[in-house]
């Protein structure tokens, strides 16, 4: 294996199996990051709204960025030459890239997929280009992440032809092993993608290829889209005890809701990445204990309170309800910088609450609490301030 | 006098008459403002990109709020109920509030000014409100910043028939004794708006009439607008040498440019405000010694240095003009804040340099450099950083 990730498992699954659920620590090249762990999404270079030191302050200890968007925009070769990714956009923490597939598959329709790699067209201009394995990492070696991921063929779990989950699956695993070879840098872990969408058999097999092969990490790929809670259950109810005995952190690529992260991490993953709680954040919704206000509503404009009570957020710490509602219909854009750091310190204060709960062995217990705390009823038109 | 503001000067202009320039120190209730001084414009309860740490960092001493636009919205009673403008917005300092009347008599040409006050139209939704005199104080107490300014008419000075601007400035005599008669907030100073246009009889006759009211400070208004700098300076040199005696700040409304901030100091104004330095910012024009930059520009992508070597500014400590370029092209919300901070802390230290310049007594030997520090030849295309 590379190398340049080293992932400790520092409190196992219990021996009663209550739960797959563990306390992990993941040691790469910018720094350590306590898992379970959500990583929040910085699409070009920046999540969106914030700066680097946001990103401090609401508890990131990694973020991802989109090889796609980076490769259309500004260039890995630009980014290189500025002395990569890090550098770039200011944060001395780690980065994970992805691997680009998910973006050339599902953005542009009119991709062309072969055995050697996918022909896309860009959204920016709709100019034609083409990754490969071979291409993806080099990108990724280009940016320059703590993490890079293999190149691989997602596809929407539910709604694809059996035939076809099993052709992306089979050539997922063969560019696997072509973005082994590819890779080159020492100073980079690399992560592989376990795929076979939600057919048992596919998904058992996949797991064996992929986790059969030297990766640093584990990908739980073609989740997060549009199956149901149960059908993303059964997989990593399968996928997990076969990878019970195997030493490498594992992350589900996109899941992003308090309730969902929760199940997930229940089921034994460690990593996760999503736009989600940023993406709600910059629409008006935000997250507090229980529920979610639609910062927006007419209730709001004369609230005094903050967004939620001994919250640490930027937001909490000085404005009121009011002030948002009021910054919203204005258009202010701190409006999107405050509900942002509101939403991901919410989104990892709640890992924060899992990961003590783990330390504790409290984790099985405290379940029912935890999930009251990530449930998401709507307050839009009704107080909710949990006294 | 209401005597909610003190304003002290420091280092009058020297006997040799070289400048006007003076170094000062006005006190408000909120804290104390070094002079000459630039004021942030934060038109919505928030100078547009910035959280209140972003103004402190910047160097801002005090900052301006629009009456107009926060009457409309979120309402100055809302604002009152929420603990006043301060509280609201979470700032801690100094703030002014204009009096409206330079909005609804510019922003709506199908408003009515009658001797009562002006009708005119809301920008959001077409809906027909008043000013007065009276509601306008009123308005401005409800906010409660430090300072209010009494309630005027002011008129574009070169465009506007020689008769009509006559009319405007007796009118903004008698709104000026109706705004003292009718300002009640003893911790809330209130500033009076001298106005005459162009013509020297009817700025003579209105200085005389505005300094001969207890305001707590002179408002120099009906310029920064489509008037020459020879006809501004021609005013200056009118208005300021019949204030010589007298003990209270000047405030030039509307002035942002470097090189108009310099020359109106050197002719004895003490305070300023404009939307300017924060508006071109945000269309990412940036400036540096000497020049600006238009960060769209192709030759910045590649650019590894600081907008400005040397600055202590959130942009140029960490990011690279090539970032910068990224993010506008992106459209990504982080480089409308670093944008901002960046020509705000540029104006800031500018005026702290030429306080410095007063206190030492050399501000008319280094008015050439001065000058051309605060020049803004293009640098869109050239290499601008001076080594």
């Amino acid at each position: 294996m590379p190398g340049a990730a080293r992932f400790e498992v520092l409190v196992p699954p219990p021996a009663d199996r209550s739960t797959r659920a563990r306390l992990g620590r993941l040691e790469l090249p910018h720094g350590s990051v306590e898992t379970p762990i959500f990583m929040p999404v910085g699409t070009n270079a920046t999540v969106k709204a914030l700066h680097p030191d946001d990103l401090e302050d609401v508890g990131a200890q990694i973020v991802l960025a989109n090889t796609y968007h980076l490769y259309l925009r500004p260039g890995h070769e630009r980014i290189a030459r500025l002395g990569g990714l890090h550098r770039f956009m200011g944060w001395d923490r780690p980065i994970l890239t992805d691997s680009g597939g998910f973006q050339v598959v599902s953005l542009d329709d009119l991709n062309a997929i072969d055995d050697e790699g996918v022909t896309f067209r860009s959204h920016h201009d709709g100019s034609s280009h083409r990754f490969t394995p071979e291409s993806s990492i080099a990108i990724q070696e280009a940016l320059g992440a703590d993490v890079a991921v293999a190149f691989d063929q997602p596809v929407p779990p539910s709604s694809t032809d059996p035939r076809d989950v099993a052709i992306a699956t089979e050539r997922t695993h063969r560019w696997a092993e072509r973005s082994l070879a590819a890779h080159r840098r020492a100073d980079q872990a690399l992560f592989g993608v376990i795929q076979g969408g939600l057919d048992p058999d596919l998904r058992r097999r996949s797991t064996a290829a992929i986790a059969g092969l030297p990766f640093d990490g584990l990908n739980i790929g073609g989740l997060a889209g549009d199956e149901t809670p149960a059908e993303r259950a059964a997989v990593l109810d399968l996928v997990v005890p076969l990878l019970a005995d195997d030493p490498r952190v594992r992350y589900l690529m996109g899941l992003g809701s308090p309730l969902d992260l929760l199940d997930a991490v229940h089921r034994g993953v460690d990593l996760f990445d999503s736009v989600l709680p940023a993406r709600v954040a910059r629409n008006a919704q935000a997250w507090v204990p229980g529920g979610r206000l639609n910062l927006r509503n007419e209730q709001f404009r004369d609230d005094p309170r903050p967004i939620q009570e001994g919250c640490r957020c930027l937001a909490c710490r000085r404005f009121s309800r009011a002030y948002l509602a009021h910054l919203f219909r204005a258009g202010e854009l701190l409006a999107y910088r405050l509900a942002t750091c509101h939403n991901l310190t919410f989104t990892l204060d709640f890992m924060a609450e899992i990961r003590a709960a783990l330390r504790a062995g409290t984790f099985p217990q405290r379940l029912p609490e935890l999930r009251s705390l990530a449930a998401q009823k709507s307050r839009g038109e009704a107080a909710v301030q949990p006294a």
